[in-house]
């Protein structure tokens, strides 16, 4: 039995994963003081309890990773904690592996599509835009543990925001939820919308777009061709496979994928024209079953 | 013995390659209609005469390649030739290995800087803008055998030139040699120049910009900002080590590479600050031993 923990900001989803197929779960509150002593707590007993014989344990973090050491988890409040000690306190004699969770998830989904040793990018569209590596079905980290952060990609030279980063123009402040409001709001002014009121969510924009609302639509079909225009140059650099288009404003569904897949069309190298670019259909799952086959 | 074949549009060079170190060479006219076989007589007759044991054979070509078959060489005018049957008429029990000539040349550099399992970029400045990926210590050809084509990135939305491939605002239509002259020519009244004739090479702007010349300075600085900006978008998709530039372009020498890390600094992640920018050292031997070392 292999174990996938996908550690977020308010819970931790532990998978217990046989031949590619989650067999059971559990979910244990996110506590940044007793985190990882809270998952393998309950991990140990569960697996006592069900008699599992366990081959390892794969972590995917939401944040910085070096090997199986947390650099920084931002939204957790975590930083320098090596978690090789800590699992062995439970497990001492099981493998470990770790990674960001985005690479994670882009494993998970090539695993889900059966192409076990395919290329694939992970894109997240979150709150942040997040992106994950997997090459020949090995997720790649990175020579600075830091590959797949194509949130900060320089694409929008139209408005050329401010990021969080400190850069300006990257993908994250078009792309992400946040960048969704941060457009609707500049344009609220020169559409004829429903969307009137003061705009918070982009969830608001994006079942306005679903309704075929003018303002909502015009948002979804800028962030289509900042992404399109980001696979492009992705591709060129790394030439995968798939690219896989998760988190919550891919809830959007076809009416997003369909615009990227446009755009993609309308910027990409000729060599590259057959990239195919799909909604993740995993969800939630994707990071676990990923991290559960790290090695 | 391994040996490295790096095929070029004038000729074709072929090293004899112990322990990292090329250490004997032939060069052969590239013709067309017998190419192949011009090269594998040669190398065999002289394989004979020196009684060298051959562990096997790579070649670098220049266009794409999949596998052991080349699709296109659009200098050479070569299309669909599996060389598997052609090199065993030859060497019939040997290894072969093909790649791109950019692939090749970025792990030539890798292994003259003794970083045998590192990961590069190699980006050569000639008459297009290639590039090459090398991934812990192994050639990426990528899905599609298209990885490294970097010259097509969008990175020009000031001018947004038209490029050979159909697309506008590529790299390529501003960092070659081919981009030097037109952006040259663009502004060239703005300047007081040297250059006040009809500019037809890269090379003489280059010269002037070395020589102070503000016409040859502006062109220099304009093409590594764009490769400045192109290098932070690369290494946030795929995160290597270092960047190696190459190519007659790179002749520029100290004054261009510390241009474009001084724009990479401006334009880059601040996780990924230290990557290492560096000149291509090999020059025309790049190619070859990558190529050797393929397999």
């Amino acid at each position: 039995m292999r174990i996938g923990v996908d550690v977020g900001g308010t819970t931790v989803k532990v998978g217990f994963i046989d031949n590619y197929q989650i067999v059971d779960r559990l979910v244990v509150e996110t506590k940044k003081e007793t985190l990882f002593d809270d998952v393998f707590t309950a991990i140990k007993d569960y697996v006592e309890k069900k008699n599992y014989a366990v081959d390892g344990i794969g972590i995917g973090l939401p944040g910085h990773v070096v090997g199986t050491c947390i650099d920084k988890l931002p939204n957790v409040g975590i930083e320098n904690l090596e978690l090789k000690p800590i699992v062995a306190k439970y497990f001492p004699n099981v493998k470990l592996a770790c990674t960001n969770d985005a690479n994670a998830a882009a494993l998970g989904e090539l695993l889900a599509d059966d192409n076990k040793k395919a290329s694939a990018y992970m894109i997240t569209l979150g709150t942040g835009v997040g992106g994950g590596l997997v090459i020949d079905g090995k997720v790649r980290d990175g020579s600075h543990s830091n590959c797949g952060e194509i949130g900060h990609m320089f694409v929008d030279y139209v408005h050329n925001y401010k990021c969080s980063c400190g850069l300006n123009g990257c993908l994250e402040t078009v792309a992400s939820a946040t960048g969704i409001v941060r457009v609707a709001r500049e344009y609220q002014k020169q559409f004829k919308t429903s969307l009137t009121g003061e705009l918070n969510s982009a969830k608001e924009v994006i079942d306005a777009a679903k309704q075929g609302d003018p303002l909502g639509l015009f948002v979804l079909d800028y962030l289509s061709d900042a992404l399109g225009r980001a696979i492009s140059i992705i591709e060129l650099a790394v030439d995968v496979d798939t690219f896989y288009i998760g988190g919550g404003v891919s809830n959007a569904g076809d009416i997003l994928i369909n615009k990227i897949n446009d755009y993609y069309q309308r910027y990409s190298h000729y060599a590259v024209k057959d990239v195919k670019i799909k909604r993740a259909k995993l969800g939630n799952d994707a990071g676990m079953l990923g991290a559960a086959y790290l090695w």
